[in-house]
Parts: structure tokens; C-alpha cells; sequence
């Protein structure tokens, strides 16, 4: 297929390229143009603002850092008043949005995609940039049900699964972010117990092999608790500060709905505790520092 | 061996049958008479009081409620001022605690059994009547090396892996401890986003399977997940009230080690919540329904 | 003076009639026409938009309901594209702000103002409406200093005392929005220990008297206490909905700056708590009703 | 009157002065003899043990540091097996406990004594040990109504107001211990604004002036906010770590009735940290402390 693509940041380049790789053809847009001018391939046309490429291709993916960049890339015209990609794409076009961005934000853009004729679906994954690269994100996905199944080869050949989550395309993103939620969850509540064991004279690292063998047998659990007790934080998969902006997803879709999210108010003040000490551009999992250093273990 | 077995409740007696199966002699004794009196086996002999088991075996298990009970056990007289256990243990006899008591206990225990030339060997298992019944415990062992390879049979008759984890008993009950708060800390995250996934218009059994799918591939996470999504509260694995006494247990050996948890102390909130709902006598995962009460999807 | 008053909601009516009583000209705006058509007085013009209210004032006060309200009069042109306020402010004039708005809003709007030659005064007020009707508004002030002198008797015709806090006009809002913040804080500890008291089979009334006799001397501890005891939730003082909004201004302010705020993001979550609950529409003190629901003392 | 006073602490030691100012004959003991010693007066007799206190006089204060020492000093035998407080207490006798202690030992102690035939009256003060020097204690009384007026100079003795709150003795312990809730609630609440306040650039000593003066007209708040602006920690009025012992009284009256207290577990976090930190020695106050560390405003 021919696929436009905007965005090609840490998970978006691998992505790219894997669409490359399976044999796909595509128009790309990056706001910075070094990362779009790296491809030398005969099968990347590199457009000039999102609106060629939405002119230029019936599908495009957009895989963006935040609900501001989104916005951005469908609402804002370019120089001297070049059309945006809302006005180009044509009608029967498809954007997919691949962006962890608010629940809002998807039902916005799906309203005003139908006014013009356009599909818009949404499509987060979950995965890091080494996933990203290797095809084992898992994508889900929501929209009409006849444009999934066509646009199916393209998310197989970007991650392991596809699971499709719904019709309306926002049920994706809410998803996304639920997920999102749990993991930070998890890192909280081990980093609690690992400061818990470790001043009760425990070895933390035993007690993580035990509880995920007896309990959990979970890899998530095993990663994330492995990273946070040997201070893997560099480089960094998901950077904290964008952590951040995933709990106040979580938030934002909690406070819109009136459903209270105690875990997810102190997961915000970790985020903001952690930034506060200059950890913003290590890898989220540097949260679990925390609950050490509030306990005397480490000094901030 | 001849084994003495204290306490014989939806744990213990499962534990003590499959002692028998594995070929052991036991002399049992239970606070409430009945129970004992059910075990119709020429290698089950049936003791008074806890002292006369202590004075019949040189290792002996004791599963109950609390520490108050283990107190009990351990340090009061019966009727007629007959001797208690600590006073009747051999000197080399082993008690193996396998109870979830608090980090204090088991500390003191090591010291009073020490004084009188007695063994201490912290034992608590991960795992539910069921699999209490089918020799499916996680044994979370800790106390002085050679005993513990001697006990191993006992171990082994009773669950499916037996974790080493220290020298120092209580160590044994601190990962214990800290198990639970992760198993609670997950039940937490699971209902809140739930309740944020359901109220926003999602199916929060779809989000369940794609996140496990996705993220975490846990069965802890499938089973609590499951069990808070329909509700199955009934019968009991664990009852609710007793999750309080275990998150308190993490709670006090936070306090005593200075080590902020917050997550526990919103944890312990939502068991005195669903207490005062009066959930006391449901399974733990009763829990997930606070967040969908609090998010007025439910009645409490 | 010649003064322009923009929203006349709960508040800014009878602020409007003080002004006018203090014999000061009015040029005022309401969104909705009812209210200022109720103005049946000489000294009072009834203006079109807030651009026209601009084009004829030197000196603008707005009192609006939020962000948006307050960004809304200020840049957006009205049917015919009629100029804006931004637009029709004079050089040298003045917009005073009184709205509790947000720290960003505040120096968002001292930028574009200055941008024109126009200057910028944060004024929001302590006190709710019947406060509004006697003058006994606390007027937190901040801005140019010799402005704000010229401002004075504009201020005193409003409120009992005028706090001038900063050259700066976000700094008011700060303290506007950190003072509310300690007035939440107040009815969250007021309310979980009267359901503390209450469930004890204390009496939260007696209670409150004497720790506020033996502690507080603070009439603000027995207006909101009392309030909370004998749920007069009606007529709403100040509605808890807009509550949630000045919560969410905190928070704000806290993630701007990198500042945890737990006890916000408590608050927080109560507010949404009792939204669920359908109390939106009652005063904000009905918080109070929380940890009595919680506590199985009342049903939601 | 004649008058037992046991515990001659830092609040115990200038209550006994003010007893004997106003006249009354004293029988004191202090577990560190030292104290007691200094007493150079010849209406003052030192006894050995608190059993002789209570067979020398038939009302007998205790103020003690908690319910350990309270406990101590009531059930245990002295040296040699000499009687216990609880033995030499004659019928008619009077306990009055003004110590800060707990609402299941309060109504423990109502019933060991009821038991012999010994009243027993709570009778905890707000006051820190300069209050209690200057007669400036708000002493919380609750026992049966005759006893108390028998009491009435006792008590006007020792403070400025006597507030008689129930007939069972506990009533008085838990308005004590709520009352110190809400102090701790109002630290918690003032220094998160303050953190807030300072972050983003205000000046939080006017801060505090100027929502103290529009808002609570608190002197409470004027003197715990001063306390944590100018860092007076020392000398403590009251050390952090007798802090921690009343919030969790606190909590467990929570606990006893199935109250979440959210707040309270907040607090009692703080505690820990700041006793992580090695602020255990400094006044309460200094809990104010934290939230600017978490800003990274302050080292730990």
C-alpha cells in the first residue's frame, strides 16, 4: 500500500521502517527534517508539511508525542498558508492515529474527520522503541470494523498483535491509557516494597525473584523491577517526563467520567517528586527511586 | 517424621492431611476440639493443649490466625497450669512457624526459642485453601541452613516450590508480607482502572484480557481480574477482614523501619471502607468494588 | 470613575451594585442579557459585547466563572466580527481582572496586555456572595504599583480589606487559588474527624466546639464545620462543581511548577466523589458528606 | 486537696507546680527519680512507686508519654512484689489519666477499674509545655458528672477552659486525639501551599498573612505557619516523633471503627519520612519540611 506517515521520533522511525520492510510504500513528514532526510530508499517520498502528505496518500498513520503535537499536525497550516492535513486528506481518506494522546482529543478528531467525509481510527501501542524495531509492539486498535480489516497488514506488520478494541475509535486510546496506568501501578507498588524489605534488612532483588515465581510470573514484573533495582534508567525506553503525561491522560479521562483515581493522584506526585529532582530524561522506572530515597535509603 | 501440627483452619487441616499422605505421624492439636476430632487415623494422635504436643514432637508447625494467636499457642498455660508450649519444647526441637504473622513476632520468637536451646524456622506459604489442598503453596522458608534441608520432606509435602530466603526467620515474614502488599497493590490498580475504563464506556473484561495479553501475561492478574469483573466474592479464598490484619503487617514493619508506603495506607483505607460496606466476610478481591462504588456505578 | 464590568453572575451583580453605590459610571456586559437588563439605574450603559465595553472604559473589571469564560471575553470578536476587548482596550487602559483563574491565564493575559500597551491587574477575591452583597470581600491584589493606588477606591467599594501582594499579577492568583486550596484542606480534615468522632459514638458538634475554643479561635473552622454537621448545603454558597474547578487550578499550578500536592489530588478525588454522587449542584462544604458515606454512616 | 501526681515529664513537671501553687498537698513519683527529687517543698512527698501513690491519696494524676507507660504504671508490681497502682487504689478512689493515650485504653482502663470499685476520669490538654507552665491548657474532660465537679479546681488549676465532654471517660481521649488530627491536617494543608506558593515564585510569609486575615483569623495557623516559614523546631514544644504516636492513635480509633481516614495515613506518612530524615528530635512543626523537599527545594 501506499501509507503517509508523520512523526518519526523514537517508536515512530522503527515503525517506518518496518512498514518499508514489508514492502509498503511511503510519504513521510517529520517537523524536524534531518530524521525524515535519513531515508535513502526509492520507495520514501519526504512531503513538506503534513497537508501533502495528506494529499499524497489515502492512508495515514500519525505517531506523534502528544495531544499539542496532534492537534498540530491535522489543525495547523503550513507556510504562506499551505492547506493543513484536515483540509488535504481526501474524502474516504484514513488517518490512524497511533499517539498515546487523551480520550478527548480521539473523539474530537473522529467528529471532525466524519464532517469531512474522512475515517479516522485509532491505533496506540504498547512497546518501546527496542519492541518498536523488532515488530513486537501490541497494537489496538478501534474503528469501523470493514477499514480494520483492510488496514490489518499494516498494523501486523508493525507489532506481534492487533486487538481490536471497538468501534468507536476513543475506546483505543482509553485502553492505552488504562494499561499505562496499571504498569505505572506496578512500578509503584513494587518500589514500595522493595524500600519496605531493604530497611527491614531484606536483599529486595531475592524478594522480587520470589514473589514473581510464587505469584506473578509476570515478565512485566521481572523488567521493571529488575530496571528499578540495578538503576537501569539510561538509555531511556519511555523518558519520565512523558510518564507524566500518560498519568494526566489517565487523569483527564477519570475527572471527565467523575471516577476518583487515588492511585493515579499519587502516581502524578511521584511523576512531579521525580522531576523536581532532575530525573526527567531518565527511563520512567526511575519513579521506584522514590519510595528509596523517602525512606532515608538514598539521597535525591 | 513425627510432626506436631497447631491449628487446624482452612489452612491447616488441608496442610496436615497431605502430611499424612507424604507418610508423616502427626500429633494435632486445635483450639476448637471438633476439628482435630475429624481426623479418623491411626498415625494422627490428638493432643490437649499445645504444650503436650511440644511435649510429643521435636518439630512442630503451627498455621493460625494472627499473632495474637501464635501468642497464645506459644506462650499461655492450659487449664491446671499445665505447661505451655515454650516450656514443653525440647531443647533442639523446631518450631516452624508457618503463619503470616508480623516481622515483630517472628523476631521475638528467634529469641525466646533461642534462650531455651529451641529452634525457630519462619515458614509462611503464598496460596489459598485450594491450593493449600492440592499441594500448590509457594513455602517462603528462612532460618538456619542444615534445619532447613532436614525439614525440606515437610516442605515439599505441602507445596509446589519451597523458597530458601535467609538465616534470620523473620526475614521469611517480611516477603510474605511484602507479597501481599504487591497481590493487594495490583487488586487496587486493577479496580480503578476498571471503574475508569467502564464509566468512560469501555468493556472492562476486554481491557483485561488485552492488557494482560499485552503487558503483564500474569495469572494473578487474570484470576483477581476475573474475580473482581464478575463479582465471584463467594465462597472465600480469603476473607476480606483478614487482608486488613495483612496489610497492617506491612504497615507495622513499615512504621518500625521509618519507611513512608503510601500505597499501603490507601490500601488499608478501602479494606475499612469495604468493612464498613459490610464485605468483611467476602473474598479480598471484594475490594474492586469500592472504586466503582466511589465512582457511583454501584451501590455500596 | 467610568468603569467597565464584564459577568454578572452571583458574584459580579452585587460587586456591580457596590461600585454603583459607591458612585461609580458603569458600562456593563453579561453573556446572558437578562441580568444586565436588570440594571434600571442612570449611572448604568448596557453594552453590546465586551469589545464595545472596552472601546468605552479606560478601567475593565471582568468577573467570569473560569479559563475559558475569561478567555472568551477577552479574544473573541464578536457577530459581525465587531472587534474584540483585546482589540478595543485602549493604550493605557486597563483590564482587572477578578476571576479565580489559573497562574497561566494570569501571565498569559499580562503578556498579550502588554504586547498592546495595555496594562493587566489580578484582583480575584476571598468570599462568597453574600460576602459580595456586604462589602466583605478580601481583595488580593497584584500589578503595577501606581495603578494599583489609582485601583484603591475602586477596591475598597468592594471589599473590607485590600491585600496588595506582588508587582506581578499572576502572584494574586496564586494566592487565590492557595488560599481556596487551604480552605479544602480545612473541610477534609474537619470532615474525617467528625466521621472519626461520630463512629466513636462521640458527638462531632460538641467536638467542634471545643477544638475550635481550645485551638483554632477560627470562624472560619465553625462557619464550614457547622455547615458540614447540619448539611445547609442550600442555598449554595459557592457550588461544588466550580469547586473542582479551583482544586484543579492547584493541581495545575503544582505541575507547572513541579510541586507534589497530595493533599490536592485527595481533594481532588473527593470533589469527583461527590459529583458522582450528584451532589455538583449543592455548596461545596457537602465535601463533608464523604467520609461519613465511606464510613457507613450515611448512603449516597 | 490532696493529690497523687504521677509522670513529671515536660508537661507533668510545671502541671505539679501549679497544683502546688494553688495549694494543693502533693504525692509524687516519677520513674526517673531526679525529677521528682527537685522538688524542694514542704508540701511535697516523693514516693517510691506508683502503688504508693495510690495508697496515700485518694485522687491520683497520671501524665505519662503513652499508653505503654500508662499501662506500666498502672498494672505492674514494684520491686520486691510491692502492690500495684491498680492494688492500692482504695474504693472511692480517683484516677484521673491526662495523658494523650488511646480510646481502647481509656476504655480498658474505665473497666479495670470500675472492677474495684475506683473511678476513673480522662482528662487529656491541648497545651504544649508552655501553656502548661502559664496555667494555659485546655483541659478535656469526660467521666461521671459529681466526680468532675469535685474536680473543677484540679483542673482550673492547670489551664484556662475545662471542657467537659461526656460521661465515658474515652469521649475526652478521642476529642484529644482529633484535635490533634486537625493540627496536623492544618500543618499538612499549610506547608503544601507554602511549597506551592514558593515554587511558583510568591512569597509565602505574605501568603500566609494574608489568607490568615482574609480567611481563617486563626492564631493557630499564624503560629504553626511561622514555625514552619522561619524553621523554629527547636526548642520543640512537642517532638516529631511523639507526633507519629498520635496520629497513629488516630488511626486506629480509624481502624477500631472502619473510618478510612485518608488524611491520616497522609500524615502518618510524613512522619516516617521526616523520621528518615532524622527529624525525630526537632518539634512537630517541622513535618513542614517535607513538601518542599519533594519540591526539591530543600535537601533532605
Amino acid at each position: 500500500m501506499e501509507i503517509g506517515f508523520i512523526g518519526l521520533g523514537n517508536m515512530g522511525l522503527p515503525m517506518a521502517k518496518n512498514l518499508l520492510s514489508a514492502g509498503h510504500r511511503l510519504i513521510v513528514f517529520n517537523r524536524m527534517k534531518e530524521k525524515a532526510a535519513g531515508f535513502q530508499d526509492a520507495s520514501v517520498q519526504i512531503a513538506e508539511s503534513p497537508g501533502e502528505v495528506a494529499s499524497m496518500a489515502k492512508i495515514v498513520l500519525t505517531m506523534l508525542a502528544d495531544d499539542n503535537a496532534l492537534r498540530s499536525v491535522v489543525y495547523e497550516r503550513g507556510l504562506s498558508q499551505a492547506p493543513s492535513f484536515l483540509e488535504t486528506l481526501p474524502q474516504g481518506g484514513v488517518h490512524v492515529s497511533m499517539s498515546t494522546v487523551s480520550v478527548s482529543l480521539a473523539k474530537e478528531l473522529a467528529a471532525v474527520h466524519a464532517l469531512r467525509g474522512q475515517a479516522f481510527v485509532s491505533a496506540p501501542v504498547f512497546g518501546r522503541p527496542d519492541a518498536a524495531a523488532t515488530k513486537n509492539l501490541g497494537v489496538v486498535v478501534a474503528g469501523e470494523g470493514t477499514l480494520i480489516e483492510t488496514l490489518r497488514p499494516v498494523f501486523e506488520a508493525l507489532g506481534h498483535t492487533t486487538f481490536v478494541v471497538g468501534q468507536e475509535p476513543y475506546l483505543a486510546n482509553l485502553f492505552k491509557i488504562g494499561g499505562n496506568f496499571l504498569i505505572m501501578g506496578a512500578i509503584e507498588a513494587l518500589s514500595e516494597a522493595f524500600a519496605l524489605v531493604k530497611k527491614n534488612g531484606g536483599d529486595p532483588e531475592a524478594f522480587l525473584k520470589v514473589v514473581n515465581a510464587a505469584l506473578f510470573h509476570s515478565p512485566l514484573y521481572e523488567n521493571y523491577g529488575g530496571m528499578v533495582l540495578h538503576e537501569r534508567f539510561e538509555p531511556s525506553g519511555f523518558r519520565l517526563e512523558l510518564g507524566l503525561k500518560d498519568v494526566k491522560l489517565a487523569l483527564e479521562a477519570s475527572e471527565g467520567a467523575r471516577v476518583p483515581l487515588p492511585l493515579g493522584g499519587l502516581v502524578k506526585d511521584r511523576f512531579l517528586m521525580a522531576l523536581a529532582f532532575g530525573l526527567g530524561q531518565k527511563d520512567w522506572s526511575a519513579l521506584g527511586l522514590l519510595p528509596l530515597i523517602e525512606a532515608g535509603i538514598k539521597k535525591p
